[in-house]
């Protein structure tokens, strides 16, 4: 064989181009990836990441159920399993989604790695290059990614404190269909939405359902933070008033724990069997252990309990947050007040770039993500989003306190 | 809005097909999964399944394992983690593949779930639909049906008892370069080959990776059964002569457990930052929790013996089912002899058609997998793969036992 360095030359970069898939051209590192790296050195305050805060957990009963599982049911917990999911936990799933008003069969359950991979395995049977996928505006960084891996146009929709606007819906569908695009599917997230902060009115989602109804077009409803409103239980899912054009995404991410990677979607019958498929093709099947120790957290643990818990501790954070806002920010900059989840969305005067003022945060250890992350059109270069899940709320009011002054100079400077 | 049963007339089945995406049309139920279903039945012999025999374990070790795991560290194993995989992890996989000849660094590898999910993002950052993918004959048919799904042509490479045949590697490549077509990487199980059980010689993993090479194909090693080998080491991995044109993907499924749905791909670094991303558009990040209870697995428990144990169970059940077929079956059949993994390749007499046979077995208590399910050309038809990994020695010889009397039947009815 040849020397490794005769190998790099046979391999050089330029050769390798037309080597890949079409679709590889949109794997570019997220513009957001570097941030996260500086924002998760100790002494910045991040309001960058969307991490659940596990302070509320009871680290040792979880460590009981662990292993228990293993000495009561390791045989089945540490062996390949099926390709939909665990029978047990997606009876579960469906008393879940029951608390929003759904009514399910576990027949139409797929249990997925986290939500993530729902979306994946919807784009997959779904999209064709050159495909429109509708989506809020501004929409989950994540579903965006996917959306452009699998070679979609995303049409941005425009959304206001009440969520999507229904008649820019319209006006949109029909843009789409004068230019003989396929829509394929409308994606949103009607509560706490993320990054907006904004809950759908039930109006709204009437209006939408009608809409896509009429339209043919899916709707695609991701629903993480649906049970962490924190004015009591939230509106009615939409898939609860469409059994047959709502696709459905749910995860225990932010309601148990992320670290198991167990999300899940609930579909029309016909679309099933090639997502369970799909699914088998890309990983076979979900972790049996993963989806055995939730169906135990979920048979064991006050989990109702829980979410209250961790309901509370995020309206203490988002608390801390508005009013550190309302108190240092000037006035010429405006932000949502969610009522649940874990994002504020600030819109800054035009004149600054969020992204040109991101390294000056870092310097004044404060970090957020930009808010052309969340747009696929180049769009929202004067806002930003702020997680307010993760710091405490002292550390909250002294991270927001500074990017209060890092805004205040950069208006000066833009003045 | 309108009723269920409105609904359901809206999207009969025949109006979805044009909303799928063109790639849908190839997720179709594969023909072996109904055959799982009745394979599991206790009352059934089932050489169907690959499930790894987990007897071998020590389930009260695992239990305190994950146990501490949570107390321990909790915080970081019930979070969300890097799209790459956990660095110890990283580390520690370079140790294992280092038995098997390989130099590599922790950055060059990405953690999967399972080694199926590396098989999806390889296809997905190499193949636009038409390409061609070459592969053994038969193949694995996880592979086959991942290939599928993003629409690429597979052509059947031939394969002897000595593995992979060189000469009608560098045929194929010529007769598929003359249509035109592009190749983007060769697929082969060099170790105790999924189905045929024939192992790679060591000549021929060098021809082959020479002609690779000279022909930019990349080789895409897939090597789940490598430490499992029944006469001491397996050859150098492929890997190990080039590490600029190979692709290898590993997995703890078979030499731990399958339930942490934990598996690698190690690649070039030119390749890798794509992989990275596709994987976190795919899954987000791999579970915390598995990662670090399979690094805390190879921390604390002696995992060399351990797979040493799985290779005696294995080998064991290797014996009793060649010593049954030499025993029972008719000459006109002829079968691999394996020397590590889980499986024989039983061929038939061409009258014999396997799949039209499975149901008699099916009916005398005995279950495998028709060879049609190993070839995405037709072929293969009076062919089938035993596994020995799952039952009893006992159990192995009633089945075979069972087995030879139904083709015993199939060639007086065919004669």
């Amino acid at each position: 064989m040849r020397s490794p360095e005769e190998d790099f030359r046979t391999h050089s970069s330029e050769n390798l181009g037309e080597r890949f898939a079409h679709r590889a051209t949109f794997m570019k590192p997220s513009e957001i990836r570097s941030l996260f790296a500086v924002a998760s050195r100790p002494e910045i305050v991040s309001f960058a990441g969307g991490m659940p805060n596990l302070s509320a957990l009871n680290m040792e009963q979880i460590s009981h159920l662990v292993g228990d599982l293993v000495l009561e049911g390791g045989n089945e917990a540490l062996q390949y399993g099926s390709g939909q999911g665990h029978p047990t936990l997606r009876e579960q799933i469906c008393e879940i989604m029951a608390l929003e008003g759904i009514r399910a069969r576990p027949d139409d359950v797929v249990v997925t790695t986290g939500s993530q991979q729902a979306l994946d395995l919807i784009s997959r049977i779904f999209i064709d290059p050159g495909d429109v996928i509708l989506v809020e505006s501004p929409s989950y960084v994540g579903a965006l990614g996917t959306f452009s891996q699998y070679e979609a146009e995303v049409v941005h929709i425009a959304l206001d404190e009440q969520g999507l606007i229904p008649a820019s819906l319209q006006e949109g569908i029909k843009a789409v269909r004068e230019r003989g695009k396929k829509i394929k599917f409308l994606y949103l997230v009607p509560n706490y939405q993320n990054p907006a902060g904004v809950l759908l009115t039930p109006e709204r989602r009437i209006e939408i359902l009608e809409i896509c109804r009429k339209e043919s077009v899916f709707v695609v409803e991701d629903n993480p933070y649906g049970l962490l409103g924190f004015n009591g239980p939230s509106p009615a899912a939409m898939r609860s008033y469409d059994s047959e054009n709502v696709i459905y995404l749910g995860s225990f991410s932010k309601t148990i724990v992320p670290g198991f990677r167990i999300g899940w979607v609930l579909l029309p019958q016909d679309l099933r069997e090639k997502v369970i498929i799909a699914s088998e093709s890309s990983i076979l099947c979900p972790s049996n252990f993963s989806q055995m120790a939730i169906s135990r957290y979920l048979q064991r643990e006050p989990w109702r309990e829980q979410i209250a818990s961790f309901c509370d501790l995020y309206r203490i954070r988002r608390d801390a947050m508005l009013e550190t806002l309302e108190e240092h920010f000037p006035e010429e900059v405006t932000w949502t007040r969610p009522e649940g989840g874990f994002y504020i969305w600030v819109t800054l005067p035009g004149s600054i770039d969020s992204r040109e003022m991101a390294p000056k945060a870092i310097a004044a250890k404060v970090a957020y993500v930009p808010g052309t992350a969340f747009f696929a059109d180049g769009n929202g270069a004067s806002t930003l989003r702020l997680s307010y899940c993760h710091p405490t709320p002292e550390r909250i009011k002294e991270g927001v306190f500074a990017l209060s002054k890092v805004v205040r100079d950069e208006l000066k400077n833009a003045g």
